[in-house]
């Protein structure tokens, strides 16, 4: 690849982005047949609740299928049957599930944090979701109720261009296997993209500023962000029908870095492949283990029984129980290289590489500063007879005591065996008497869905565009 | 050990420090002699400047002999002559040594930052030091020109108890390896513990608030520390008569936080051993290998030519060379359970202890966080043909980049044998390609006497107090 100008590499992206933007537009006739059920399922909603004389206050379809932001074969319709403030909970229940089993053939009840319902309507899949007509988005009753104010504002601030540039968008993301609020993905919702795409007015503008982004990205206005953000925010984006929430805080800094790396490297070297999602392969164990040899590693795996429960729930403790046992090790003088987790229908698997096959036999352990009261005690435990010191206690050249001690069980798979019924592992996979959880070395792990994935995730981890982008094409 | 009231302890540590106090008095015979050879020598002075018509302003006596604060067997006695600030340097030397001559025998000049002459006189060693008589303490010309303040200071602040309770508390640190201000030492000096035992009024005064000091400790009123203090500050206590200087900037914080602990433990248990001053054994290279058996460690020493520099300037460069070596070991993926180092007349030799007998075979390396500039050059530093690259380049869960590389020379001796020339070890310590340091495991080690020192402070760390402590004399 010779130097290009810059208009050059512009015009490049130009033609990349067009054709991209060509290939992934809905067809007018979707488009067509969407607008059409849209009106049909309000209607019909709305028929079927003066016929039942339910309290529905306003039943709207929201969401991507709405605005024509949705990417062809992501087709999503959410129908919003909203009810009174002041119903119960489980009539709002009843009586949104009521109605959408009257309008949907097939209708299957599913969980997110509320129960709705999914079946199809003219040919489509259609969620019912019940939720409250709130007269204030700021002070929603259920997380749904923020969608009619966020279709409103969202319309308002569309044109068909940036409808055409959020599609874009999601499909650079998608590429990228960072589109999707989901507990698993991590990534970026919808939602988010749109409020990026309107800010920044197209995909380019987004992408050249997403390249100079330094996380926590901090979008709004100093002094009007959200309250009680985490320590580990990844981007900071008021919501502008709600103030007090974070648009996106189900993004991790992983996929924001990812975004923003991969932003700046699309710039410099624009291509079709940049659009293009290919799936990840797993990792074979033999290949696993080929990779561990010549690293010199140690894989350690925890085998847990996967628990009935939505993935929303899920991950979350699954990536709670991976840091647990990775921390564990890595405080008991294990060296931690990296760690993944995955689950599939049976199992939820944690993998931890581990640089050295023993822990070291000596540990050094630090002890409070000199003159807290903590000292006493310090002392006391490690001068005691019996304790297992191999050296100390002593002063260090900070001025704070330590001692090293004597590491009975070196080798991970024994020690993770013996410890792995104390930890806090995440609320429904903490190891019981009856599923106690079962620890293994790689070359006794049992092929599964979710070996290929940890060991994937494990060691074949790198920046996904790095195999696939071929020179940007000649002008 | 039954439990014991407070009062029943401090009537214990009455009796112990009566029994010190008289044991380490000097003999009145012994202040006579001092007092007698103090006039001579100010007198023989004086004459002597006037027979060669020297320029000298004033001869005194200062220090611990002047005042009767030192300890029987460390008797220093230093006479300094003070010269008018107008007299340049070479001649302040050359009439300074001139006059020293014509008064002691044996004469032998010694260089601290400036030359002196050691000799003898009425059967005393004597330091003949040549200074400048300043008007103003805060103004020296030459370090040692404060001295004549700081006699006069602590001349005006010492009863005959404080005298007493000055070497109590001298005897007391230096028990515990303390005592001295030289860099070998990095303890306290004489006039710090003179300063530190007037202001709290005796040694039990000393310890009692020493016991509760947090380092950096701060002794002197908020806002009128002294200027540049040095990151690793341990005690900051301005000097009373020159305010922009710390009297005890020689002081580690190793040393005063073992000083902090032994306070609280010598007035939890006191006994007589608390001052007793034992020399602490050099370690075998026999008890070593057991112990580094016993460990699962691996231990590499450097052994460098000693340069033809006195202590003072030695000492820094050799804790230079220790950290710089460690450094470079755990840099490079050595786990570093810890350093030592120590000279004799031949050889500075560094030792350095491993957890482990090989680094691991993978390493990972951290790369620039997401959206700054470097990311480039990381990303084209390793994704070029032939990077040593195991896995990656990834984004980490923070955000920043990493990737992990091959380590090709994994054990110690031979990967410190290729990078000893490299590193920065200090002004005079360097390995030139004539004098290019010895690096060697354990098991090739030759005898000396660095060599049972480094091994001792490598391997017998230990509160020198816990194998000597008996229990409080029963009342």
């Amino acid at each position: 690849m010779g130097p290009r100008t810059d208009g050059t590499l512009s015009a490049t992206m130009d033609r990349i982005e067009e054709t991209i933007r060509a290939r992934i537009a809905p067809p007018a006739e979707l488009l067509d047949r969407v607008a059409r059920v849209r009106a049909d399922l309000v209607h019909r909603a709305e028929e079927e609740a003066a016929r039942r004389s339910s309290p529905l206050v306003r039943a709207l379809v929201a969401g991507s299928a709405a605005r024509g932001t949705f990417l062809a074969d992501r087709l999503d319709i959410d129908l919003f049957l909203l009810f009174p403030p002041e119903l119960a909970r489980e009539r709002l229940r009843d009586e949104g599930l009521a109605l959408g089993r009257a309008i949907l053939s097939g209708p299957e009840t599913r969980y997110a944090e509320h129960p709705y319902l999914r079946g199809s309507f003219g040919g489509f899949t259609v969620d019912a979701v019940p939720g409250y007509a709130v007269p204030d988005p700021s002070r929603p009753i259920s997380p749904v109720d923020r969608t009619p104010y966020h279709q409103e504002y969202l319309s308002r601030h569309e044109s068909a261009a940036t409808v055409s540039e959020v599609r874009l968008t999601k499909q650079f993301l998608r590429a990228q296997g960072v589109y999707g609020s989901e507990a698993r993905t991590e990534g970026f919702s919808g939602y988010l993209v749109e409020l990026l795409t309107i800010r920044f007015g197209s995909f380019r503008g987004f992408v050249e500023s997403a390249r100079g982004w330094r996380i926590p990205v901090r979008l709004g206005e100093p002094g009007t962000e959200p309250p009680r953000l985490p320590e580990d925010v990844a981007l900071i984006l008021a919501d502008p029908v709600d103030p007090h929430r974070n648009v996106s805080s189900a993004l991790s800094r992983r996929n924001l870095g990812l975004v923003i790396v991969a932003a700046r490297e699309y710039l410099a070297r624009p291509s079709l492949s940049w659009f293009e999602v290919r799936a990840s392969a797993p990792l074979s164990r033999e290949e696993a283990a080929r990779r561990v040899r010549e690293r010199g590693s140690h894989v350690v795996l925890v085998e847990l029984s996967r628990p009935d429960l939505v993935d929303d729930t899920l991950y979350p403790q699954i990536r709670k129980a991976e840091r647990a046992v990775s921390e564990e090790l890595s405080r008991s003088g294990f060296e931690v290289l990296g760690s993944a987790s995955a689950a599939d229908r049976e199992r939820v698997l944690l993998a931890v590489e581990l640089a050295q096959p023993l822990r070291a036999g000596a540990r050094l352990r630090d002890g409070p500063p000199a003159g807290i009261d903590r000292v006493g005690e310090f002392l006391s435990k490690w001068t005691a007879p019996g304790a297992p010191v191999l050296q100390g206690p002593y002063v260090r050249p900070d001025g704070s005591l330590a001692v090293e001690t004597r590491e009975e069980n070196r080798e991970p798979v024994p020690f993770l065996k013996e410890r792995l019924s104390r930890l806090s592992l995440g609320r429904d996979l903490t190891p019981t008497p009856r599923a106690p959880g079962i620890v293994r070395a790689l070359d006794e792990s049992v092929p599964s869905e979710a070996l290929g994935e940890v060991l994937r995730d494990l060691l074949a981890k790198r920046l996904p565009w790095l195999d696939r982008t071929e020179p940007a094409a000649p002008t």
